[in-house]
Order: C-alpha cells, then sequence, then structure tokens
C-alpha cells in the first residue's frame, strides 16, 4: 500500500463498481460484490488489492501475483493464477487508471489559504478557494481562477492569468502566459520567458524583443524543469490535453496541437508546428519552422529535420520514415560484419 | 499588438528614423515621415505596423501582409504587396531589431526598491537603483552593481559579484561567480554550484573539490534551467556576447570565447575550450579537452569528440565534416535501398 | 589560490602528511616534513602548491610546472621538471582529491539556525545542528536529520524524510522521498513529482496515480536541475555512491544500483533497472523496461533499446557493442569515400 506518509487512499470499492470505472467486464466467476482496499503492483499485491497487466513483459508476475482483482486484455486471462478475479477490457492500463483515481483521488478544494510569507499583490485577483503556499509570490495584474494551488515559491508573474483548479509547483515560474483549467505546471517548470530570438552579428548580437505570449489550453500537464518560451510576436501554444514531460525545451511560436505527448528532454525548435495527438519521443529533436503532422510518431533521439506527414513514423537524424531507419540500421550493421571478416 | 497586460508600446515612429535605427535605407517612393505605431509579424501586420522578412519560407505571406512597412533584403522587394513601404538592407532580422527594440526598450532605472520580503544580508553591497524583488535572497560579501534587477525568489550567493544592469531571472541561483555588466540571466539557471569532479573507485567515488570560479563576461544571456559549474581550479569562463539557450549543460573549466551562442539542450563537457563566435546547434554536445576553433559550428544532435578547427562545420555522432556526414547519410541510403529490392 | 571571497583554506600541511591522505608514497629525496599552503592546477601552481597529474593530455603543463609538489603515476616521474616533489600512487586523481579536501574540508556541522524568514510547519521534526536559509520552506511532518543544510528557498514537503549530514541547494525541491545520509541535493533539483504515467487515449490521456516514492540511499550526489520521479507504485530507487550530473531525467521506477555515475542530460526511461557501478555518459538514453548490467559503460549520446550484459560497453543510437559501433563507423567512412570519386 502506497506510504501513508504522502498518500491517503480511499475505498473501499466493490468490485462491480469498479469495473464500471474502468469500463471492464467481470470475468465469468467474478463476484462484483467484493470488495477491495487499494490497488498495487503485480508483485507486492495482496488478496485485498487490485492490480493490472498491461506490457507483456510481466506476465510471469502475472502467473504468481496475489493480487485478488487484475484488470487485463482478455487474451491474456487465461495466464490468470487460481483465484484471481479478472477485469477484462481492450484498454488494461486506462482501466487501471481510473480505478487508481478513484482510490487516490485528486486533492479536492479546500478553503482559500494564502500563507503569511507568500507575497500577492494587491492588483492581482484570485477566486474562491485557491491556496497560495509559502514564500510564492503573485505579481500585479495577475488573475488566478478558483481552485487553484499555488506551491512554495513559485513565482507568478504580472498579468499572468490561470484557469480553475491549476496547481503551479514549488519553484516554478511563470511570465507572460494565458493558462487554462485543470492545468498542472511540476516543480521548477519555466514558462513565458524571452524566446531565444536575436539577430547573429560579429559586432553583437543584436536581441529581438519577444512580444508574444504563451497560450497554455485546458488539461494539460507539465513535467519539471521544463522551459516554454513565449512567442516572438505570434504565440507559443500548447493544445489542450498534451502531457510534456520534464526537462522538455519549447522554442518561441511553437504550436502543439491537442493532446500531443513530448517525453522528456526532447526539444521542439522555433516556430515548428504540432498537429494533434503527435507523440514526440525522448531526448528527439524538432527543427524549426516544420509542421509535424496529426498523429506522427517521433522515435526516441531522432532529429527531425522536414516536414513530417501526418500518422507517419520517422527515426534516424536526420529522421526518415522508421522502417527506412531500421534498414538502414540493418544494412550497416551487415557491411560492417562483411568487412569484419 | 502585444499584449498590453505584458507589454508597453512607445512610439510612433517616423519611417526615416525606423530607417536609420535599422541601418536601412528607404525604397524609392516611401515617405520618411509616415509615422508607425508598432511592430507586428507579417500575417496580423496592419498599416500602422512595422514588419519584416528574413525567412524565405515566408515570402508568401509577405505577398499578401497588409503591414505597413517592412524591412527586408533588397532582393525580394519585388515580391511587395502595392503600397507597402520597403526598408532595405542587408541584414534584415538585425534591422527589425533594432526597430522593435525602439518600440519595446528594456525597462530602464528605477528608484531603488527592496521588497519587504526579500532577504538582503547586512555584508552585501547594492549599487543605485537596484530592484530585489519578493523573495530573493542576498547572501553576504555579494556586490551588486547598479541598476540590477534581481527577479522573485532569486538567490544570489555570498560573495557573488553582479556588474551593472544585470538581470536575474525569477528562481535563478548564482553562487560562486563573477558577473560582468548587462548580463541577463533567465528563470531557473543555476550557476556556480561544484562540477562533476570526482575520482571513480569501486570502493567509493572521492569527491574532488571544486576551488574555482564561474566568470562571465558583459553582454552575455543564459536561458531558462540552463547549468554553469564552477571551475575545479581553473575557472570557468563565458566570453562576453555569448547568447546560451535553455536547458543547456556547461561543465566545469569549460571557456567560451566571445560571441559564442549554444543552443537548447547543447552539452560542452568540462575543459573544453570554445575560441569565439562558435555555434553549437540543439542537443549537440561536446566531449571534455578539446578545443573547437573560431567561428565553427557544430550541428543539432552531433557529438563533437575531437578538436575542430577555425571555421570547420561539423555534424554526426562521432561528428565529422558535415559535408562528409551528409554524404555518409546519402551512402547509407542508397545501399538500404538497393539491399531493399 | 582559491578565491577568499569563496574558500577558505587549511593547512598547511607537512608533504608525509599528505603522502599519507593520498596513498601515495614520496619519491627518492622528496622531504616528508617540506610544508605545503595550498593546491593549484599544474599551470598556475608555485613551489608551495600541491597539484597533480592524472590525464596525459597535460603532460607538456606537468613539465614546466612551478608546483613544489604533484601527484602522479610513477610512470611520468621522469617527466618532472628538477625540484619537484613527487608523490607517486597509480591513483593520481585520487590521491589529489584526498589532499585537496584536507585543504578545503567540507563546512562542519555549526550551531542550529532557522532564518526567520524561513517556513518550517510546526509538524515537521528537525534535528540538531541543521541550517534551514532564508526562504526555506519544511512540510508538516518532515524529519531532517541532524547537521543538514537546507539552502536558500529550496522546498522540502510535507512527510519528507533526510538522514543526517545532507545539503539542499538553493531552489531545489523534494517531495514523497526518503533520502539518506551524506546526501548532497545541488540547486534546483527536482525530486518526487508525479512519474509520467498516463494511459494515452485520444478521448483524454487518463492519469495514472503515481504511488511510490523515492527512495535515496547514502551518499549520493544530485546535479543540478536534474529531475527524478516518484514511481508509479514500486519506488524509485537511488543506491548508495551514486553521482548523478546536471539536467539528467531519471524516470519513474527506476533503480539505480551502487555507485552508477549518470553524466549530464542523459536520460533513463521508466522501470529500467542499472546494477552497481554502471556509467551512463553525457546525452545517453535509455529506454524503460530493461536492464543494464552491473559495471556496464554506455557511450555519450547512445541510445538503450535492449538490455545490456555485466561489463559491456555500448554506443550508437540504437546501441550496440562499443567496437561494432566503431567498427560500423569506419565501415561506412569507407563505403562513403569509395563513392565520392
Amino acid at each position: 500500500m502506497a506510504d501513508p506518509r504522502f498518500f491517503a487512499v480511499a475505498g473501499p470499492f466493490g468490485l462491480g463498481q469498479l469495473a464500471d470505472l474502468a469500463e471492464a467486464r467481470l470475468a465469468d466467476g467474478a463476484d462484483p460484490n467484493a470488495e477491495f482496499t487499494d490497488v498495487a503492483p503485480l508483485e507486492t499485491a495482496g488478496p485485498g488489492n487490485v492490480s493490472f497487466l498491461d506490457n507483456k513483459r510481466y506476465v510471469d508476475a502475472f502467473r504468481v501475483s496475489r493480487a485478488g482483482a487484475c484488470v487485463v486484455h482478455p487474451s491474456v486471462a487465461p495466464e490468470a493464477p487460481a483465484g484471481m478475479l479478472l477485469l477484462l477490457t481492450d484498454k488494461p492500463y486506462r482501466g487501471y487508471a481510473r480505478i487508481a483515481q478513484a482510490f487516490y483521488p485528486r486533492l479536492g478544494r479546500a478553503d482559500s489559504t494564502i500563507h503569511p510569507t507568500a507575497t500577492v499583490d494587491p492588483k492581482a485577483v484570485l477566486g474562491k478557494q485557491c491556496r497560495v503556499e509559502a514564500g510564492a509570490v503573485i505579481g500585479a495584474g495577475a488573475e488566478i481562477g478558483s481552485g487553484c494551488r499555488i506551491g512554495p515559491n513559485a513565482v507568478i508573474g504580472e498579468g499572468v492569468v490561470l484557469g480553475e483548479d491549476c496547481v503551479v509547483g514549488a519553484c516554478a515560474s511563470l511570465s507572460h502566459c494565458l493558462v487554462g483549467s485543470r492545468v498542472v505546471i511540476y516543480p521548477g517548470v519555466r514558462i513565458g520567458q524571452d524566446g531565444f530570438g536575436f539577430a547573429m552579428d560579429a559586432a553583437g548580437h543584436e536581441k529581438v524583443p519577444q512580444l508574444g505570449r504563451v497560450i497554455v489550453h485546458d488539461d494539460v500537464e507539465i513535467g519539471a524543469n521544463t522551459t516554454i518560451d513565449r512567442g516572438s510576436g505570434p504565440d507559443t501554444v500548447i493544445g489542450a490535453g498534451c502531457m510534456i514531460d520534464n526537462l522538455v525545451q519549447i522554442g518561441h511560436n511553437v504550436q502543439l496541437g491537442r493532446g500531443c505527448v513530448v517525453v522528456a528532454q526532447a526539444g521542439i525548435a522555433g516556430s515548428t508546428r504540432l498537429e494533434d495527438f503527435v507523440i514526440v519521443a525522448a531526448q528527439a529533436g524538432v527543427i524549426g519552422h516544420v509542421t509535424i503532422g496529426r498523429g506522427a510518431r517521433l522515435a526516441a533521439q531522432c532529429g527531425v529535420m522536414r516536414n513530417v506527414a501526418p500518422g507517419e513514423n520517422v527515426g534516424g537524424s536526420p529522421a526518415m520514415p522508421l522502417r527506412q531507419f531500421m534498414r538502414q540500421v540493418a544494412t550497416l550493421a551487415r557491411l560492417a560484419k562483411r568487412t569484419e571478416v
């Protein structure tokens, strides 16, 4: 069970109720009234716990797990140990997510509290039920929607707008940005600073004023120590539902569509546009001024130097269609092996 | 026009005056007394705005722009829409930079203010017209030059020296460093912490005390969440006019010459030296203990394992002359295609 | 000598005493009673200084150094300038580390001080001789061991446990973690935030509650702006004596064994396990759910997509045995050259 120093568990819940949340169906013989008190990984789960199997690497752990119930794909149901109750769904990870959210719900709104060491400018406007932690700073003209939580030592710059129920992590800083609702900004995030815009010149690089903003739509998560520069004139835009991991760089004027996923340490250079549901894997980079089509997938460490078509999968640096990249990798391996003899 | 919540526009300015600032000449028929109230991107500019065209990708937007005036290279002047007044220069981006700086000048000095929640050690020395924001901390023996602005929750360590008119962003931290004038340090920057120096040993890695400093010369910009370690005995040195982007890593004892450009997520390992005007593109890496010659260009994602000659362009990992890298890329593509059949 | 604004030097020490610390033997004729006042790099050392030579690149500097004494490998002793006293050891860098630690010892414990601007929750527990700097925030239920130093504007979340003599740098933030003793956390580090766990879904990515912790064992160093996510259910674990550089990403559920070294900007994806003494060079990446065997070395910028055997050296992206990678690099160079003609 999760460490009670850090987590409070809800429940118990009946299996039928959990199946509804997971949009799963109960396998034959699973009692919908059986009660469960917590979620747990396959290895450590006990009879009162619900677990899940999503990645085939862990089938062995599934076979011997003592979990009382488990969310699984129907195809692996036959591997289940005797007595385990099964919740069957085509999307077991999503199903587990819903169940775990029930046991560990997000912090609800509480009464408004502004810590005495926080600094809230008299010209800032805070909605109802906001919580401002120790040392946080909110500048003049900022508008903070109801239910927002501003973490310790976070800084909300002048004129920044947050929608409702946003979370800003410890030591994060925001400026020049308009943020939607239910946005989660992790510790150490930097949003809205100047983009990297200057005219290179041997007599001294000439700084170009960065006159745009960062627009973050609803339901976005932005990982720890990630940096998102504001636009140079146009805005930098993060579409609704985007999931951005840690240490990501988003350059000025970049536009992310809805539901994009950008994994750790990836970088998107200035003025590039990602359409909806693009996936950028870890440590990948995309050059400036290109368009990545809807649903495209950029493999880890790839270096994209051109437009990518909708649905295309690319890899390598410079990036190319993923199958072509894999073929090149195989070709080079074969050629090198031949010369070895 | 820029969002007035975040930006205040100066002006209006006459076209002749703007041409002087841009070091541009007016195209035939452009009235030097025509007045302009703002800058704007090609797509959104109106009759009262000055725009620019620097990247050929945007010629189409130029052809249909409603901008009243535009800074352009003479070669694209014939593409201008009817009625647009042109400022002609070989360096349109630089010209635009100067004009935009006039409309949106840097914050000038103001009266000294130390926010009541800031902590300034009695043994710190502040020059005239410094602004210390909420929650900032300035340690004993620090010397802050006139006109500096220390952002909210930033930390200036003991003994740190800043020249005049520096800006330190929110939540940045400096220690063990001497910084010149007009240096801009973005939010979350880390300067002066221990370098990554230890003797590896299975019985326990042995930490090597890091006894140098970070020396930052005048007119440098250091991007958000970038890290610059102090020297191990020699100093880490950032030359005048360097432009460093976000999430860059600069190891101990690294020396950057004047005017170097280091793009986001690049890293320079310990004791490597960059001569003047080197360009390190995004996500590139340079091994320790090598020298990169004046004006060399390191391509995005390259991995430099050796000295690079002045003016050389390199790419690939391990890095090689860029043309050689491009040829290798083409060769492998051809060979893989052949085997496909 | 190190800048007295930032460093206080101990000593002087006799050469014999230094040889003992370095586990070195004095070369013939080196007087064990000769006194030394400081350490210094070869280039700037004078007669009262001890220096070292570890990297053969610097033999030329060694030959003309004015250092009074030098820690060297016996094999280079014949290159020493006349009059230089030598401390001979197979591990000169380690020997120098010990000597430099004597001249510049770590800050000892001092009386407990909690800066008046710090916020320590009444339900937090602090050991003896802790120092809490300006603006630091310590949450309810946190337990801070004796001798810890919490830097300016750092944030220690609710329930976090630190052992003895830890150092937490400026503006770092910790949550959901249990940390051992003598751990050094650099400025801007983020520990314990949510891992990047969600079920991807076009109808909206479904967040998976992250219910584990980060466990950091004794004698670990974690570099500036590095991010370590907490586990999703299992814990994220950093083994004793690990050295982690700046801007590193450690995903949820990752386990590092003892004495691992992870260099700047490298990233380890979720649920991957590193056994003891693995070395991950700069900008390398490791995919999730794999195991890297004891003592393996992952070259800079490599991309590891599979398990790596103990002691194996790998390079390239996708990574392969390092010799194979070097052969492929040579093969491609040769093939491209041939087609050039």
